[in-house]
């Protein structure tokens, strides 16, 4: 039985508080959502332009596969709800969390021109679903940022095809988009690759660049 | 109907001890303040030399246009009430806030002589109160410290003046100012600012100097 | 007496909520241990996969000398449980922790093909069992990692007989493994052996390379 | 009216909790006290070996000028007691904190073989008891570290006497100690000097060595 709105709202508050409290999602930055059924698809996401530091029950809504709001809403749905869909259509994701990290951001921007970088030997990968040594090479591709939504999210389904075994993707100067099956395993991928996006980015000082 | 004065020490409250556990308001640095009305203006503000880590109510004043206390108080308002006012009186903001981390001395340092630094091409920067893009170019003032605040302040209302499209300015080796049309705004532009002037200051490491 | 199990998943409930804010132990690594009785060994170890922010009863099981689990558990034990059987066999600890920081990590990657960091001169060393002055040196070796957990838990065995004064030693990608006569000297331990490879790690910024 | 031990004790504990959750007193590193009479001279200090995280009523404890415990006591004074009673005496020092964080020890040891480091031009200074202006310059004397704790009080007491104007020194890789009228004010200052030495350390990184 898929969570209520209730709950979910509980967890949303919960993951963005800790998130908040770690510097992840300051600002209105960063977005959470869950999928309620698939057919049709129905999903529950946080609103637009809300911290998330201390969410409300008036900060998420419901939403169908057009991104609309389901039932009459005051707020307004996150304006990259485009992206929460393609994700979850494209992968069969049932919780997709986008955080905003200070590593993250400048990740994306340092290997922005490269369109990606390389997480590789680190035992924290394991901790990705499906990944089972530390000898995994994971691949996180980092996309040019864009205000426009839509053409943005048929990209994202273009990384997404391109790379069926990738558990997130960057924004360039934006942060960090990942997902899982459900809320649990997405805020372990976020855990895990901004773990490993800190860890790279501190190396770089001791690295010829 | 403004806020009540109970009401406006209970959210610096809040406030302070968020911003105190990041590091951001310590010892007695920083300063809170909220506009309660304009006409004569009267406004909300912290007093001198405390914590804001703990705010009690006998640690919030209210005071008058000329910056004195209304009604006796034991407390005297921030040495630096005079930048309050000029950033209420002069940008019609509800609320400004002053924060002090490591993050945003260093930059007013290193960028001090260009009496500015700019954000540009970061997500981050539309959470700023009319950004509608990420390729906003942020100019944010940097002004030379002084003792002497009514001098200070007049130099303030010199920078707001100049640049109507700002949304903060650094006092060198003294930290950020930033203001909104309420509490709410002005402490997402903190998070904000704080945010985008840390990323800038580790940017810093990977480029040529 | 020995703790019972309830007191104990109390104490790693605890040392988990620390470390996971601290960013120790994030998405689902580390783990902790802790020993029952020694004839025959019996331990209490969290199970594997699970997240240390926030410790269920669920997550944390007895397990004998052969790492298998006492009477029926869902859970399954730590992947990890062969370095901890053999820390407490080899060493006698009563309590063994992993933690997986940023630091811990980088360091290990910084000195790991030297095998292992000398900390030296420090007064923070004082707080690790046994040692008396800052003059201390003390080395902490760096494994490779390895899937293979028996062959690996040989390889602690044989660290461990080579230096019979360490008090931790790092997996490389993988952090740091540190014990104590209890958990709670454990624990100190944890906090004083990230603090140094934190402080190392950091003074590497202003070294010649 | 001096607080009583029992005041003392709860305010140590709040003061334990913060700095512990800062990372500037891990393992059993740090030590606080606070003067309850001057003749003779009795002191609070917290006890030798506990941690400064979650401080219980057995690990404060009363002591005379020669720094034995008053009364029957379980627990032993901090080993640096005779640094605590020379501040006291040499400075009328009403309470003294000592803090070992990761930026201290690295400053301290950057800085150890030019026996201090200077803090000027940062408006942070004028938080220091006395300080005016930010164009003040602090002086920040670095001892030797030494496990004879009477030597070493007697070359804190002559720093103290050459230093008539200072508010604190470091040991070398050893940490910060400062003081202050009442632990309110000691509290200030430590939380001043820690930011100031942060922000100074992370300079370090942009300019010429």
């Amino acid at each position: 039985m898929k969570p209520s709105l209730l709950a979910t709202t509980r967890l949303f508050t919960e993951i963005g508080r800790d998130f908040h409290t770690r510097g992840w999602v300051l600002g209105t930055s960063g977005n959470f959502s869950t999928v309620v059924s698939r057919k049709p698809l129905t999903m529950v996401i946080t609103a637009s332009s809300v911290s998330k530091g201390d969410l409300r029950p008036a900060d998420v809504l419901t939403i169908g596969a057009n991104g609309a709001p389901l039932g009459k809403s005051v707020a307004r749905p996150s304006a990259e709800t485009a992206l929460h869909i393609a994700i979850a259509q494209s992968r069969g994701a049932g919780a997709v969390l986008h955080t905003h990290s200070v590593w993250s951001t400048i990740l994306s921007e340092l290997h922005g021109a490269a369109h990606g970088l390389r997480l590789s030997g680190w035992e924290m990968l394991k901790g990705l679903e499906g990944v089972r040594t530390h000898e995994h090479t994971e691949w996180v591709p980092i996309l040019d940022n864009d205000q426009d939504i839509p053409a943005l999210a048929r990209r994202v389904v273009t990384v997404l095809e391109q790379g069926p075994a990738i558990h997130g993707f960057l924004l360039r100067g934006h942060g960090l988009y990942t997902w899982g099956d459900d809320l649990a395993q997405a805020r372990r991928h976020v855990e895990i690759l901004e773990f490993l996006l800190e860890t790279t980015g501190r190396m770089h000082a001791f690295r010829p660049k």
